[in-house]
C-alpha cells in the first residue's frame, strides 16, 4: 500500500500554484472554507440535473473541500453526489466526512469498491476508518481487499484504542546497519515499492530494531562510500506500539519531535509517527477538555438535533440533581428567609462567586494536569497558592460584598454575614476546585469530565449553607 | 545564522538510544516530567557546594528538562544553577522558561554573553525571545549580535504579532527554476552556508518568487539531467507574511500541510512555516479558548500568587456586578419571597439550569467559530436547532421540575410556574448562547472571552424575573 496523499485527486490543479489573497482581500476568514455561493451553485445544478457541471466543478477541488461540500448537501442533493463521484472518488475525502456519510457511500458504492476506495489510503487512515464501520460492515470491507493490505489493517485494529500503533503509518524506509550512503542511495533509486513521500531513512539492525535516523538531506551532502552509522543520528525516542497518543503527543510537543520509530514488543520497527499525526491527536484533547468542562459529549455542530438533545439532557439531569440538592438546604432556612427576605435576595451571590472562583483553579487544574505541568510533586505547592488565592480574593470581595448588603439592607449584621460566607466559600471553591481534578485523575477517570458538576455542587451547598447558617447565628 | 536546533548540547547523549520504557513501568506518566527525586538531588548538592556533580548531571539533560529544572529551583540556588550553566548554556532552553527567568539569565550573563546565545538560535525563536524582552534590553541585546543577525531579527519584530512572519523560520533552501537535480545536488554538497536541516528545496524564479517544491526523496530518486520543474510540485499554499497565524494553523490543518513557504508583498520568498511550528499555535489557540471560557488569563500553574490573585479579581469583579444584577431583579420581588418562601427555595434552580444550557451552547460556538465550522453562512441553521434543542430539553425539564416542586410543596400552582419559567430560560439560553459569540466575532473580538458572563448575567436575570414574575401573576 503506497503513501498516496497529497497526490491524488490534484491531477486538475496540477501546475496551478494557490497564492492566499493578501489584504486586499476584505474577508480574510472565506478564504478558506467553502464559499456559500459555490455551494448553492452546486445544488442548483443537481436539482437541474447538470451533472457534467458538476463533476467539472467539484472533482478539482481540494479534499477537504469536498468533504465539506457533501457534508453541506442534504438529502437527494447529497446522495446524487455521491453517486456522481464514484469514478472519481478522491479517497482522501473519506477520513474528513462523519460516520453517517461515510455509512451513506458504503452502502451507495457497496463493499468491493469501498474496499477498493480503502486500499489507496495511507494505513492510519486505512484502520481509522475501518475501525469507525460497524463490525459487519468492517468484516464485508476487510474481506474483500487484498491479503496483505488486510492484515496491515488487521493488525493495527488490534491495537488498543488511542495507541501509538493506531496512529502510526507503517510506510517507511528502512535500512540495514552495514550499508553506505551509496548504497543506500542505490537502492532508493532502484526500489519500486518505495513510499510515496519519506524524509528519514530509519537504520536498523540486523533484528530489525531501530537504531538509529539518516535524514535525506545528510544522506544527500555525505560521500557514497560513508557508512550510514556514521550519518544517522541515534538522539531519537523510540515509542512503544501501546504508547497512550496523548503520551505520544506530549513527547512531541516537549522534545520538539519531527518523527519518531514506533516498535513492537519486542523491539522490531513496525512503523512511525510524524508530527502532522500529532496535530489532530492535539486538537481531540484540547477539544475533550473544552467540550468535557461543559458537559458536552458532541464534538461538532453538526450532530444531528436529536441527539444534541440526548447528549445534553443527561448533563443538565445531572445539574437538575445539583440544584435541587442546594434548594434542599436553603429548604433547611425557610423560618429564617421569612423573617429577613434580604437574605433570599443575597443568597446567590455567594453561590455565584464561588461557583466562579472555582471554576477558575478547576480550569487550572484541568490544563495543567492535560500538559503535565501539574503533578504530584508539585500538587501540594499548587494548592498552598490557590488556597492563598483564593482567601485574599474572598477577603477583597468579603469586603465589597460586605459593605454593598451593609448599604442596601442598611443593617450592618447583614454585611458582616455575607463577609464571612464569602471568605469561606472562596477558600473552599479553591480547595474542591484543585482536589476535585486530582482526585478524578488518581482514579484513571478523565479530570476534565464532571469535574464541574462536583464543584458547583460543592459551591452552592457550601454557599447557602454558609451564608444562611451564619445568619441563622448572628442575625436572631 | 544557521539551523542548529536538535543537534547542539546532545554531544553526552549522542550514541544513547533512548527507549521510552514499556508495561513493566508502572508510573506512565512519571516517564516524561523530571524525576522529583532528581531535582531534590540536585538541590543539595547545590546547598553542599558540589559544583562538578551539578554540571555532570545538567549539562547532558535535554533542554525541556532543564528548563524544567531551573523553574523547579528557587532563589539562590536557581541563580546559581544559572551561573554554573553558564560555560555550557544551551540556547534551546531559553525558549522554554518563563519571561522572568529569562530576565534573570539576561542580568546574569550580561547583554554580550546572552547576545551570543541568542545568536545561535533558529531566527523564529530569536525573535520570539527578543520580543519578549522590555525595550531597553531589546535595544542593548541587538546592539551586540552580528549585523546580520540583527537585521534578520529586526525585520521579524517589524511582522505584526500573531502574523505568519513571526513564526516562520528564514532559514531555507532556495534554488533557481532553470537548475536540474544534478546542479541541485552539486550546490548541496559544495555549500556550506545551508541550513542544519531541511526537507525540501524551494524552487524560484529569477524575481525570488517560489514557484515549486521539490521533495528530497523525489530529488534522491530523479536523474541527474533532469529538470527541478520536472520533479517539482507547484501544488502548495504560499502564505503572505502578515498572514494570522490562527489562519495559518487553520490552513495547515485543513489540508495537512507540512511546510509552506511565505512571501513577502512583493511576492519574494522570505521564509517557511513547518507543520512542527504550527502545533504552538494550535496549543496557544486551544489553551487560550479554554482558559478565556473560564475567565482566566494566565496561561500556567506557575504564575507567582500575586499575579493570579489580580488576574482573577478582576473576572470575579465582573462577576460579583452581574449577582448583583440578579440579586436587584430578586429585590423587586421582595413582598412576594415572604409571602411564599417556596419561591426562594426554588429560584435558583431555574437560573441554574439556564447557565448550564446557555454554557453548553456558547461553547459548541466558540469552539464552531475557532475551527471555523460556524459560519455566516449555517448560522441560521444552526440558531434554528440550538432553539428547537433549547425547546425541548426546556419542556423536558419543566415536567421534571414542575414535578419535583408540586410534590415538594404541595402546590400545583408552583409546579406550573416553574415549568413555564424553565422553558423560557432555556430557550433564552439557547438564543444568547449562540448570539453572543457570534456578535462578539462581528465586533472582531476574541468570542471566548467574556462570552461566559454575559451569558449567565441573562440567564439569572431572566431566570429569577421569570419565576419570580409568573409567580406574581399566578399565585398571587
Amino acid at each position: 500500500m503506497g503513501k498516496t496523499s497529497g497526490t491524488r485527486g490534484t491531477s486538475a490543479m496540477e501546475n496551478r500554484v494557490r497564492s492566499l489573497p493578501r489584504e486586499e482581500s476584505g474577508q480574510p476568514e472565506e478564504i478558506f472554507g467553502l464559499d456559500p455561493d459555490f455551494v448553492a451553485e452546486i445544488d442548483d445544478a443537481l436539482e437541474d440535473g447538470h451533472e457534467d457541471v458538476v463533476r467539472e466543478l467539484v472533482v478539482p477541488l481540494h479534499y477537504a473541500d469536498c468533504a465539506d461540500l457533501i457534508e453541506s448537501l442534504h438529502g437527494e442533493h447529497r446522495q446524487r453526489l455521491i453517486e456522481l463521484l464514484r469514478p472519481d472518488f478522491n479517497p482522501e475525502v473519506l477520513p474528513e466526512l462523519p460516520d453517517d456519510i461515510r455509512d451513506q457511500i458504503v452502502e451507495t458504492y457497496g463493499f468491493a469498491d469501498f474496499a477498493a476506495i480503502i486500499e489507496e489510503l495511507d494505513s492510519d487512515d486505512a484502520v481509522y476508518i475501518l475501525d469507525r464501520l460497524d463490525e459487519a460492515e468492517q468484516a464485508h470491507v476487510l474481506a474483500r481487499l487484498p491479503i496483505e493490505t488486510r492484515t496491515i489493517i488487521e493488525q493495527g485494529l488490534n491495537y488498543p484504542e488511542y495507541s501509538a500503533g493506531r496512529i502510526m503509518q507503517r510506510e517507511l524506509v528502512a535500512v540495514p546497519n552495514y550499508w553506505t550512503v551509496g548504497e543506500a542511495i542505490d537502492y532508493l533509486r532502484s526500489n519500486a515499492v518505495l513510499p510515496e513521500d519519506f524524509y528519514v531513512l530509519f537504520v536498523v539492525d540486523p533484528r530489525h530494531r531501530p537504531v538509529g535516523v539518516v535524514r535525506l538531506n545528510r544522506l544527500l551532502r555525505a560521500k557514497r562510500p560513508v557508512k550510514l552509522r556514521d550519518v544517522m543520528s541515534t538522539e531519537m525516542d523510540i515509542l512503544p506500539v501501546d504508547m497512550d497518543q496523548e503520551d505520544v503527543a506530549f513527547l512531541f510537543r516537549r522534545k520538539d519531535l519531527l518523527s519518531a520509530p514506533v516498535t513492537d514488543a519486542s523491539g522490531r520497527l513496525v512503523g512511525r509517527i510524524t508530527i502532522d499525526d500529532i496535530v489532530d491527536v492535539i486538537d481531540e484533547e484540547a477539544e475533550d477538555d473544552i467540550l468535557r468542562l461543559a458537559g458536552l459529549s458532541e464534538s461538532s455542530i453538526y450532530v444531528s438535533t436529536w441527539e444534541t438533545v440526548r447528549n445534553r439532557f443527561t448533563w443538565l439531569l445531572v445539574n437538575l440533581g445539583t440544584a435541587i440538592l442546594a434548594s434542599l438546604v436553603i429548604g433547611l432556612f425557610e423560618d429564617m428567609l421569612t423573617k429577613v427576605v434580604a437574605l433570599a435576595v443575597l443568597m446567590p451571590i455567594v453561590a455565584s462567586m464561588g461557583g466562579n472562583a472555582g471554576t477558575q483553579t478547576l480550569t487550572i487544574a484541568v490544563r495543567g494536569l492535560a500538559m503535565k505541568e501539574l503533578t504530584p510533586s508539585n500538587a501540594m505547592r499548587i494548592l498552598g497558592k490557590e488556597l492563598l488565592v483564593g482567601g485574599i480574593n474572598g477577603l477583597a470581595f468579603a469586603v465589597l460584598t460586605g459593605a454593598v448588603a451593609w448599604a442596601w439592607f442598611d443593617e450592618p449584621m447583614i454585611g458582616a454575614v455575607i463577609a464571612m460566607a464569602m471568605v469561606i466559600n472562596l477558600v473552599i471553591a479553591a480547595l474542591v476546585g484543585l482536589l476535585i481534578p486530582l482526585g478524578l485523575e488518581r482514579l484513571k477517570i478523565d479530570p476534565a469530565v464532571a469535574s464541574g458538576v462536583f464543584l458547583t455542587t460543592v459551591t452552592d451547598v457550601v454557599g447557602f449553607f454558609a451564608f444562611l447558617g451564619l445568619a441563622t447565628i448572628f442575625l436572631l
